[in-house]
């Protein structure tokens, strides 16, 4: 299987937020991006795979500035790195109020999805060619992130992390 | 402000996995599941702290076994803490096939949200009384889900980890 | 078939009141609240059943004291009695606006659901154990609220009404 | 206030049976169909009353056939008769296969609304002018079913009930 | 087959302007209402025909008054004339305000369907009869309004056009 | 008013076909098509005008190839030209299966939206800068489709059009 061009999963999504989408202060309910951002990573996930994927985890995601009634979602959805049949997504989503030209990011998070194939089990992708900077740096950050998600969902025991990400928290700088 | 009993906070609830929920095998889409997370979670920190609030962050989350369309979806969800403004929701989702009799536990999760006044500002709440033995090791466990999700999220440095963190990724077991 | 116990039955659901469902003075419109309260029955009663099951009827409905947007739903929904294959199920409706901390029951109802097997023909369901004073109060009218169902959906005649029922309407008080 | 006829309060709606409306049997459910028809009949007492108007209550209601996903709904609403502020709405449900040409009623009710005024109490409303047999049957048998209403929601007692309905439901036939 | 009255195939709607159809000014979105009118025509198409149909086309479209949250909108869809497998619907729109009895056309439109059979490929449907002064007057235009839509869509070329719409777009009055 | 660049006004909007888009063929319907792109140009128009937009016009719109449950609508939106408070969008639509890796162009169209001020009364907006060739060749032609939309809407008579316009639907090639 031939590696793909991390660009060439790059999923851009727009949503206007509209009043069933807002709490009692007008505010985009945070679980309505969340569930934004899960159908951009996903359309991502199947552009790269060529396959049917499902969500198996989502990282730590913090909600910054309050995004209004009426303002605009922008979601670039792009992945980063692939593991056998499963692919991590990178997430930005942009706030933006076209009337008063405020535009902002909002958010950054990482999607993981896997690739099943007719019998809804795991298949192999394609794995991921970095290009530019961010590319690269995300390409290569990503291993350390699948360790802490591995260890936080408990599916690793923090003795088999890396020399890396042990340093990364212990580090007596 | 008189502290309040955890359990005050405990909201259920069940949803219906409709045609519109679910992905091209009939399963739970991931970002459905978040959004109905995120309403519950809400729902129980207005509970506990009588005001309206918002979500700030939710902890690295995964998806176990699939959903199918039909299955009935609960969730539980309860305080485990307060800081100053700030409530950590424990959420416990299970799925549920009436008529197979099967239900399983399907995912478990931590969001946070933020109780704000009238200019929506963060207000203070009430402290959290933990009472059972689940209660009380969620309660104590929180202060290390917070450092986690502070350090993951960028807003304290590594460096700033309590000793308990750092051995908890870099222990020599 | 063995009985099964009322309370086994009882399915919690919680909704909030978002815009959409909301008329033009912000009150919860009456048939959003119809539709909630058919989604919590029909679990219940695919709860007790372990089948598929559809609406059959529905019993007169009032509404008291109007729900604003923001306020939560809290269903609780719990068969009362089964009649071969249909299941009384009673409903309780609560209306709680959190941040004032007000709650009340704004509704009380009865639906009434079958059973179906595979080829969608009614079959056969446990019978139910009423154990609190108040299951066996529902249990016990629920014999009434059938007969009067039955005469006013015309499928009955007055004159095969109980004695009690004719005497509830004809009473000399 | 001058009285308005009858058949100047009919809206007719139609819907199409979508897939997020039915079951697991691709059947229309029960609380869906309630939700529709309470919109048809709140246009159509908003029509007679020239005022916003709010759902009171419902009658005993029962489905019949089952509707399928694809199949078209056509909802008939109209006032029978107004009491000070109140309506009573009268609904004829059609099921219709445009593709095999079936067409059959499915359902009956009967729905109570009340106007308001701009404080959100209830206003008086024109009374009701019923031309064809059919609209002076129902605007007759009116004053039973509200009778029963009341019984039924325990506004009343059954002492106060007219002599009429007291033989209705012990006619010794 | 059978020419059908153009009558046979009327469909009226209503549909109240909800929250979530409007924009940031509490109007009705252009394109909530071009997807009421779409499922009113595939109603209207339907009926006509005898089989599930697919939109073709949509001609000029205007939109003339603003619609606000709380109005009704009433739709009503017929056929003019059918063309082999094709039919045009011509629908009329009405924006209305009960409580202030303002009504207002808002907009008037054709759609264009097509009727398909078992493998999904165009199939004959009856001919129309129209019967009024309009359903004839709208019957004669359609085919230069077929015209129109055939050269805007690249069907067709400007030379193959009748004299009568070249006159039409070229009379030197 | 400084002129603001075409392609600064270009809008992506990704979305998945999800069970309720589809008609009893599991196929888009056109409305749902019709109503993203609704939001996709009124984004787009949003952009380039600094102003909240309503739609006043959707130009002859055909559907070409159906598109099916799970596939991914693209839909790219861009100001051609602005007319004092008018602009028009152009929009082209992308399906695609991203399994079977197939994409297709289903659709081109043009909106027309108008800006408001706080009064909702149109206010004049930047004037366009095409740049590339297609850019430059739609601004062009929009005069012509202006003048084709004003005499499809009855707003000019033909005797008012362009020589061009006369030319284009007389010539006699």
């Amino acid at each position: 299987m031939e590696a793909k061009k991390a660009k060439d999963s790059l999923v851009i999504m727009n949503e206007l937020v509209m009043p069933n989408d807002t709490n009692q202060y007008d505010n985009l309910m945070g679980g309505r991006l969340m569930y934004w951002m899960d159908i951009a990573a996903a359309l991502s996930s199947m552009k790269h795979s060529g396959r049917p994927t499902v969500t198996v985890s989502v990282d730590n995601l913090s909600f910054k500035k309050p995004i209004n009634r009426g303002y605009v979602i922008q979601i670039h959805a792009q992945i980063t790195r692939a593991f056998k049949s499963s692919m991590e997504v990178h997430l930005k989503v942009f706030g933006e109020n076209p009337v008063e030209k405020v535009r902002y990011q909002s958010n950054e998070a990482f999607y993981t999805f896997v690739a099943l194939d007719e019998n809804k089990r795991p298949i192999a992708v394609p794995q991921v060619t970095p290009e530019t900077e961010e590319e690269i740096r995300l390409f290569e950050e990503s291993a350390t992130r699948r360790q802490i998600r591995l260890i936080l969902s408990g599916k690793t025991q923090t003795q088999n992390a890396s020399e890396e990400l042990k340093s990364f928290f212990s580090k007596d700088q």
